[in-house]
């Protein structure tokens, strides 16, 4: 099943769109994903919904799925390919950071930057949480996971190296497109190898494949949840493959105007116009 | 004026009080601190409260006063003279980290920790928005702090340094004691120099003084607000003086039923039994 938070169709507020590979309907008493997730039945009642007549997601504006986390977090370096081929060891331990949920944005969002001239790429699988969650192992955290959607960890990479703590090239508002749609954890499983990739203005910079991930959905949730419980909509980013701008022999960054593409085979695709002020 | 989030009467739930140096005086409409500046008026409102007879703080239980923060920023390595003392260059741009609604706690909540052997104390000045604030430059800055407490960035040593990055050692649920409440801005200013110290078990660990801040609290908020918008309730942790236990010559950890005292001159003092289960 696939969850989304749409445009309603006054362009006035949000609602919630559940669909499959036949189509799409709309459930209007729901404003997003979260509200969906708030009631116990939500399965059934988007079962139910499917069984109504569908429209074409061509008619759909999709929008951040999961708007409001109270948490969302981040790992870095969790590509087994990419960490051999820059030579580090595999680590032991995720290294994990956070975002806020202002930090996200629509999947077709214009992203404008203002003060940063290092404005970089990090196509990533997101994985957005189902159930209440702590202290699991991970079946248990495997359990809580309600599905995967596409996120871009852009990052302003002046502001990521003024400190040790990249937080502050992390956090820019409305810099983290997102989704766009949720697909549930029963159509698919990354562990069985989804490409990742990312193009800006149509060349490909990125492409890996979700089967290298050394901390995987299951494992994430589960370390996580060790020290903060986890609740329903909120979201953590898994890391990115090798090709960002940074890494290049000539460091590359976005410019005004560039059109950024984020595609994770099986779930769906971003695409991003950056706008770049550098003050 | 002092505002605070106390236990209500029946103890079911939760209350703003609002006071001065003459005593309390409760708001029982509203649920906690976030709820009275949702309120344009709030200033006029509580002004008017505190001319009906006051109660002694004794009577009332003072809770975390702004439980559910959208935003908790942490800056590191902030006062001057544990820097020098150290070794280290004065910081250009401040280190900052993330905590999450769910990692704050009451000013007497008795602190439990599983799953970590090195637990330690960072005694800090805590910021609370007042106001919308973006882009702002220091004056700007200033007029949306609505006021200052204590807090406790209570730290998992051995998981903040597992990776590059501090999160996880820094967001255990339930383990930053903030409160007992907020003395507004217009009360008191850090810069003129506050007393901020820590005791474990009556030993002095840690004694700063606010007048050290490389980036006070103005610069903080102007500074996050160049990448992010903070609004009313959001909570900004200023950073440690010298004293903590990793830094001593033989470390020193808090141990099962340790009581940490945690004190800013002229705001207030959080205690705190601290509980550490090993695993």
């Amino acid at each position: 099943m696939y969850l989304a938070t749409v445009r309603s169709r006054d362009a006035r507020s949000t609602t919630v769109a559940v669909g499959d590979d036949r189509g799409w309907v709309i459930l209007d008493d729901l404003a997003d994903v979260h509200a969906l997730l708030a009631d116990a039945d939500w399965r059934e009642r988007a079962a139910h919904a499917l069984t109504a007549e569908r429209i074409a997601a061509e008619e759909l504006d999709f929008l951040n799925p999961t708007p409001t986390p109270a948490k969302i977090l981040c790992c870095g370096l969790n590509y087994r390919d990419h960490i051999v081929e820059t030579g580090r060891e595999i680590p032991a331990y995720p290294t994990l950071f956070a975002k806020f949920a202002d930090t996200l944005t629509d999947p077709d969002a214009t992203i404008t930057v203002s003060g940063s001239g290092r404005v970089d790429w990090e196509a990533e699988l997101a994985v957005v949480i189902g159930e209440p969650v702590a202290h699991a192992d991970d079946a248990a955290a495997a359990a809580a996971i309600l599905g995967y959607t596409v996120a871009n960890d852009i990052s302003m990479r002046d502001w990521q190296q003024r400190t040790l703590q990249w937080l502050q090239g992390k956090a820019f508002d409305r810099t983290t497109p997102i989704g766009p749609y949720i697909v549930t954890a029963d159509v698919l499983d990354p562990r069985d190898g989804l490409r990742v990739e990312c193009e800006v203005n149509g060349e490909i910079m990125q492409s890996g494949n979700t089967a290298e991930l050394v901390f995987d959905a299951a494992r994430l949730v589960s370390y996580i949840s060790q020290f903060t419980r986890l609740n329903p909509g909120d979201v953590i980013l898994t890391g990115t493959p090798g090709g960002v701008g940074m890494g290049m022999p000539e460091p590359r960054y976005l410019r005004n105007g560039d059109l950024l593409t984020t595609r994770i085979e099986g779930i769906g695709e971003l695409r991003n116009t950056v706008m770049v002020t550098h003050q």
